[in-house]
């Protein structure tokens, strides 16, 4: 089953179930308003859900209409709560060999995790707003996951079970600030405004055997305009999102539509490229001596996309920086 | 004008404006259903609740009840954003020395502020569940606005018009995680479970004189189990709340029904004493060498209340640890 967010006179939007082609959609509001109430009655509603999911794939919706990305919002425009993972080690080995940075202990046992804001996530053609160059804008192509609520304390093994739903994200990143705020030990903050996200949300089982150990194997095709810059793919994921669940429910319980991402997919930056700028300017310090490809200027645009067996699963994510007014 | 939210059977509870004194209360579902709805509408509500909230006060309000603070939900229970910062320099001085930490270069200038998690806040008298007692529980008292829509680079100068309410909180912190998470540069995580909040959250001209500067001028009353914990002054913020507010809407807007707290009200740990422990126990370290008061152990019980010129303003906070199932 697929599902979208539709702009709305309403913040959070409202909730449509998509095709598995992306083309046709039918408003789900007679059975949950916005994809927060689905999530938040999650097994009373996926069901009734499903079965709408099926006659608008046998045509046997009659108030179907075309589906249209550029009317999609973020999936969860105001998400309860946003963590972010850094789960692909390749990544991080690659920045600390780059940037001569001391190793985290117990890394590949721990996983990294940061929390995120999640007040005005962007749908996948929104501009990207930005009062100055400087501020080193990056994009950082993820998977993601949305859970139902999650008790404090739920092991990797029945995590699992929470996951409900799987997205493709943008994780925009202001690499200018990210240094202090790393530095002060409170983390990332200015660094990391708005994420981004594909237009549809997904059942696990829409991935057939792309899903599998909790981990989303399909390259994700990243271009900086309209140039590859990168497919690497998902499966190589260190922590599974299980354990990514497990994490952050370790000592608070999750609610419903609290969304886990992945951090940048990564596959080490070689011959599949990067998913995001810093990774490939740490690639071109390790090979060439300096980073030579620029953070984003104004106007320019990025694009990423997961296909599976050449079929869209999430829809793409295409945006682009502009500049912001002035407050 | 005092504001509440009661539970009810839905996640975000219902509003209701509340009397000066903190015993009556009435239902403000006519005007706006729940306090997040008011903030996103603040400029047409405001109006109508303070026109309701004169009715209570005057005894005109035929629907009104007896307010029970055990009743009171968090004034947003699931709040779009949490951001917490570290304005009373004070403490952070203390814990450097004590700790021999590496000084944060720029500390007096750029705000220290962290991104908390906002989708599950504790009532006032709700327990603080926790696995086990080795994390480290600590409270940390602190003094909070909330504000409306704030756009992009927002000075501090016009910051202030966005700040709609001012609340008291209970900073939970778990301190076992934080020297690892801190170090890891991706900030606090697991060691910033859910936050607890003071029944009534109120505008800033109920505070009279005690309100200036983006500050609130009064004494934080802190017990452990009963006794005097500490009592330092809210007005000793190096930087005020249109400052923070300005950081946190620096490289993004934010939405209605952020959350910007102060961090742990400090006033060096002296005579005043202390709004949490890890404070005093850097005091102790440096002045007799080692901590000696512990962190809290399942029963404690911690109370925290500001008071006006005697009279309540938030009213108070009053929880207790509580060891939680395992999932």
């Amino acid at each position: 089953m697929k599902l979208a967010t539709l702009r709305s006179d309403r913040r959070d939007g409202r909730l449509v179930v998509v095709s598995r082609d992306l083309t046709r959609a039918v408003d789900a509001a007679g059975i949950a308003s916005t994809m927060l109430e689905a999530l938040e009655r999650w097994s009373e509603v996926a069901p009734r859900l499903r079965e709408l999911a099926e006659e608008l794939e046998e045509g046997r919706a009659p108030t179907a209409f075309d589906f249209d990305p550029r009317e999609a919002a973020a999936p969860l425009p105001r998400a309860p709560q946003w963590c972010d993972g850094s789960a692909f080690l390749a990544h991080g080995e690659l920045m600390q060999r780059a940037f001569d940075l001391p190793p985290i202990p117990d890394v590949e046992r721990i996983p990294l995790m940061y929390q995120g804001s999640s007040d005005d996530m962007l749908g996948p053609h929104d501009d990207i707003p930005v009062l100055d160059e400087a501020w080193g804008v990056d994009f950082e192509g993820e998977f993601g996951v949305i859970v139902d609520d999650v008790p404090m304390g739920c092991p990797a093994s029945r995590a699992g079970e929470h996951i409900r739903l799987l997205v493709q994200i943008n994780d925009v990143s202001l690499r200018a600030f990210a240094p202090r705020e790393m530095r002060s030990g409170f983390g990332f903050f200015q660094s990391k405004p708005s994420s981004s996200f594909a237009p549809v949300a997904v059942t696990p089982d829409e991935l057939g055997d792309a899903w599998r150990k909790a981990r989303v194997h399909l390259p994700l095709r990243v271009e900086l305009n309209g140039q590859w810059f990168g497919e690497p793919d998902g499966g190589a994921m260190h922590f599974g999102f299980d354990e990514l669940v497990a994490h952050a429910a370790a000592t608070r319980r999750l609610t419903a539509g609290t969304i886990i991402g992945s951090g940048t997919v990564s596959n080490g930056g070689g011959a599949q490229g990067s998913a995001c700028i810093a990774e490939r300017r740490a690639t071109e310090l390790v090979t060439v001596g300096a980073p030579e490809t620029p953070f984003m200027a104004f106007g320019d645009q990025v694009r990423m996309e997961a296909r599976c067996n050449g079929k869209p699963v999430f829809g793409a994510i295409d945006q682009q920086i502009v500049r912001a007014a002035r407050a």
